[in-house]
This record gives structure tokens, sequence and C-alpha cells, in this order.
């Protein structure tokens, strides 16, 4: 059986997937879908060998540049800054923002040993000093979580020294959609109440 | 994006495997897991090309005849009639059954075209007519649905047919361990009455 526990083995070592999982994965692959396990094979090490860090912004992607970054019909003035590139899939999914992005790969966290260098704030830097920059609105997309809020809090002191006239801006607090009061912590719940907008207000796009 | 795209679509033919996790996977794996990432493609790779079946039993090995069957210290008088290879992992990890197995590769199922000849009866009498046979008890241990049912009846039929002699048993019914009765099902419940035993009666090996 060593061959078949070598495939469940490889598949525990992924997150969330635990032996059990581990077990039917490999089952199913084996019994039913030998070609859907050729096909994950292959995409992986294609994956794998091919994929890399846009020069730019971070994201993963397979070029020097990546597709946001070459897309000149993107709002060049807008920037996003994310700590992870599913963070980036995650926003372009929503459709709803057309401008930039800069991946943070990670967070601060001193403890361990994760600073302004480790989080690449100098690519970030260097992108503001590009001469065609013209970026005049920052989102900080940050988690939000007590490192990543430092790390927004660091990066907004770090644009306002070297771009005093640049806005930033942060992803709103509040209800989740489609939930219910009744199940939400009191944290979000207080702040969704201190951030409570005119009910006529339009929601700019 | 295309290459990820590929992985994550991959990752997505897999059962139970939706598109968010799907991507949590492929991007745990180009950030931080690119060694575990090639491992499982290797693992794939290599299970896929040298997996298959035993020719005595059919449980999934790779070469002729598995391990299991291959184990003279294994009980011989002892069979065991499983629906999948994964059921003998099941079994196995209890380690409290060291006889043989036989893997029916699935159940009748005549409406999806799943007859007696597809789930090998024919290996199952071949098992039984050998010359060397020294089997005098059948667990049949198929899953507890209404198919797997009539397939468990069909099986005691054959055996009852060839060798009269031999001992058809089937696994106990009841109440899952750790479990509470206020949760459990009626049926489940209906039969742990039915089948209850003495309380002093020892459970044999």
């Amino acid at each position: 059986m060593n061959v078949i526990q070598n495939l469940i083995d490889a598949f525990s070592l992924l997150p969330g997937i635990g032996k059990k999982t581990a077990q039917r994965l490999s089952y199913h692959i084996l019994e039913r879908g030998k070609n859907s396990g050729l096909k994950l094979a292959e995409a992986l090490k294609e994956a794998i060998s091919t994929v890399k860090y846009c020069d730019r912004c971070h994201n993963l992607c397979n070029s020097d540049l990546c597709d946001i970054c070459r897309d000149k019909t993107r709002n060049q003035k807008l920037l996003c800054i994310v700590e992870t590139p599913a963070d980036v899939m995650a926003i372009e999914q929503t459709a709803s923002y057309h401008g930039l992005y800069f991946v943070l790969m990670g967070r601060l966290c001193p403890l361990d040993g994760i600073g302004p260098k480790e989080i690449g704030i100098d690519a970030l830097r260097a992108l503001f000093l590009e001469e065609t920059s013209v970026i005049s609105e920052v989102v900080i997309a940050t988690n939000s979580t007590v490192e990543s809020e430092i790390t927004a809090n660091y990066i907004n002191n770090v644009i306002k020294d070297l771009k005093p006239n640049i806005t930033i801006t942060r992803l709103a607090h509040g209800i989740p959609i489609g939930s219910e009061l009744e199940y939400l912590d009191k944290n979000t719940l207080t702040c969704a109440l201190n951030a409570r907008r005119d009910f006529n207000e339009k929601i700019a796009e």
C-alpha cells in the first residue's frame, strides 16, 4: 500500500485537508478520477515552475509584469494595497475595483521577524517615486486583525511622509451583507453603529 | 493568471473541493508550499501509473497480489466482503480484523447497469472454488443503504448455494460509540433495541 499511502500523505500536507479527506481524495482519484488526477499533477508542476512574483506589484503571475500592471485601461490613479495574492483575486472577483494593486506578501509581525523590508515597503516607496506615477488615492485593504491594523497604520504613515497630497482610504467596516444582527459580535456591531450613514446617501462607485 | 486558474480548476475537479477551497489550496502551494505541491504532483503520477487491482481480492495495490492476500499469517478462514478499497483501509485501521478481503468495487444497481458481473461475483465464486480454499466464515460488510442491502442479500444467496456449510455473518447495527440517544434516528434506535444483548455477555474477538 506504499504508493497509496504516499499519495494520502502528500494530500495531508495541504492546509485544511486531514487524514480522512486525504484518503477520500486519493481513493477517488485511483478508482474513478485518474484523468483529473493527472490533470492536477500537470497543473501543479506547470504552475510551480512558471509562476513568480510581478516585479512591480508583487502579485503572482507568469511573466515579469502581471496582467493587471500591464493593462493600461485600468485606473492608474488608484492603488489598492492588500496582504496576499488571494486578496487580489477576491477583490477582482467583485468586479467593482478597476485600479492597480500592491501585494505586501504578509503583514508586519516583529516577533516572527517580519519587518518593513519583508513586506516590500521599499518596492512600495519606489512605486510612488516613479516619474510616471499618477497615483492620487491609495486604498489600504489589509485584513481586520491586530497585526494587519498595525501594518495599515505603518503604511499610512509611510505614504503620508512621502506624498502628503495623496488620499488614503480604507475598506468600510460594518455588517456583512445577508447577516443577522442577533448573531453578530459586539465589535462589528459597535463599528457599524458608529459608522452609520445617511439613509439616502448614494454610495459612490 | 492562466496557469494559476488552471491549477484552481484542477483542484476543483476533486470531490468535496469547491471553488473557494481550490483557490486557497492553490495560493497556499504557490506562496508557501512549493515543496508539498511538487510532492503531491509526484505522488499522483506515481500512484496513478503503478496502482492496479489485486488479481485475487480486487483491492488496490501495486503488484499482482496485494499485501493482504500474500500475507500467510492472516487468518485464511475468514473472508470480509466490502464495497470499496477505502472500506478495506477503514477496517484495517481498526486492527481488529485479521482475515482476508474481497472488494466488490461497487454495489448492485440495475438502473445504472451494474449487475453481478460488474461487481465481480465470478471472481468471488472462483475464490470459494479454489482447491486450497479454507474459508469457513464470510463477513458481509457492505454499507447500510438500500442498494447495499440488496447486494448483501444477493451475495448471501450466492455463497449459500455454493458452500452451504460456510457461516455468513454481517456487521452489527446499533448505536455508534459516543453518540447520544436523543439525536439518533428512529431506525437506528429500533435496530439497537431489537438487537439488545445480555449486559454481561463478553463480545468475542
